[in-house]
């Protein structure tokens, strides 16, 4: 257990009105206020790994299409926790999408607690990973703090179960990492249900959950 | 079996010269020569499956991503056999496409008449989905002479084996029917190896072939 600053921080950009930003430090912390101090060491050394964590936790995914239709790319995801109307008067007009974009959209939404609580899961588990590198002791002690003990190579694919390798953030084709921010639920959004996955296997379980998606290749094994 | 006309037919457009285009009547037919003959009902009152096949027989599929690099879209499967200097001549210049993509247009390459059969295969299983129209006898007899007897509601997708909806052809989202022309090995194009699939299916397929997708999913399940 660990009591967290959670002094208010500044909000800047569009949406700061309905946004917040908070000190993820622990309470009574030397210097100044954080949100994702426990990154600093893969900022400095892995700055693809730190900012996909980031924006995998914070914002919502790209649209796999390009048209004025998609709707907005890569938004917070507590703004899309706001009804139309609030949206509209932010210049983003939900009814002019599609109800496909929307319904994508809006099962992305998360509150700012939930999307950093999800931040601090993905980087314990990507620490964990077979060769990853060190966690700092300072970095480390927060995560353990915040999450649990951590194992060198415990961290799996959570479809496929097979061990993820760090490596695999660096290797991209066509500009996709071969990892992925993955969901045991791809409608919730928050530390418990999320993790990393091979990309394909992230693309295979599709909209399913992971119940649905174990339960739907066992019945094509017995199909087959 | 069955002898076919193979009477030449006209061709044109861009790649005229190393296309070909023949009747695929039987010898000896009354009328015109044709290509698409056992099409006819289906362009009558199922345009969208018919165009679907013709389409999806003949054409490399389109890039998922729009971008200058990412290649022709939709090109004839057989220009894709000719090498990188002969499309050059085309305006088609290959080295300066990724190779990636390049593997991508390569693999969908097929001969004229490995496409051409893969399309009465394909307008053969449709007909055998369990909703579809009655296939007009004339059409019936040439293809069950051409593939073999024709079983209502024996057309399963070829990844989950579970019985096709003909309905399916119609239900799209953003743009993507919901069945899909699939292949056993999606590196080869010819009617033993082709097939339908669930949207979602051939998404899971990926780039597998299905003994490999399932051995893989075989995998999954033991470890979960």
């Amino acid at each position: 257990m660990i009591h967290l600053c959670c002094h208010a921080l500044p909000v800047r950009g569009k949406y700061k009105d309905i946004s917040e930003k908070r000190c993820y430090k622990e309470q009574g912390h030397a210097g100044a206020c954080e949100e994702f101090h426990y990154l600093s060491h893969l900022s400095q050394f892995h700055k693809r790994v730190a900012d996909k964590i980031k924006r995998d936790a914070t914002k919502t995914t790209g649209a796999a299409w390009s048209s004025e239709e998609a709707g907005p790319n890569r938004i917070d995801r507590w703004v899309m926790l706001q009804p139309d109307e609030v949206l509209l008067r932010y210049g983003l007009d939900m009814s002019i999408l599609k109800q496909t974009v929307v319904a994508k959209l809006r099962e992305k939404a998360a509150p700012y607690s939930d999307c950093m609580d999800a931040a601090v899961k993905l980087t314990w588990l990507a620490y964990q990973m077979p060769d990853a590198p060190e966690c700092p002791p300072e970095n480390k002690d927060y995560l353990e703090r915040r999450i649990g003990p951590m194992n060198r190579s415990s961290t799996t694919c959570i479809v496929c179960r097979l061990p993820l390798s760090f490596s695999l953030f660096m290797n991209a084709q066509r500009g996709k990492a071969e990892i992925e921010t993955a969901h045991s639920n791809p409608r919730a959004h928050n530390s418990e249900n999320i993790g990393f996955a091979h990309r394909e296997c992230n693309i295979a379980q599709g909209s399913k959950t992971l119940d649905e998606f174990y339960a739907w290749i066992a019945g094509i094994i017995e199909r087959t």
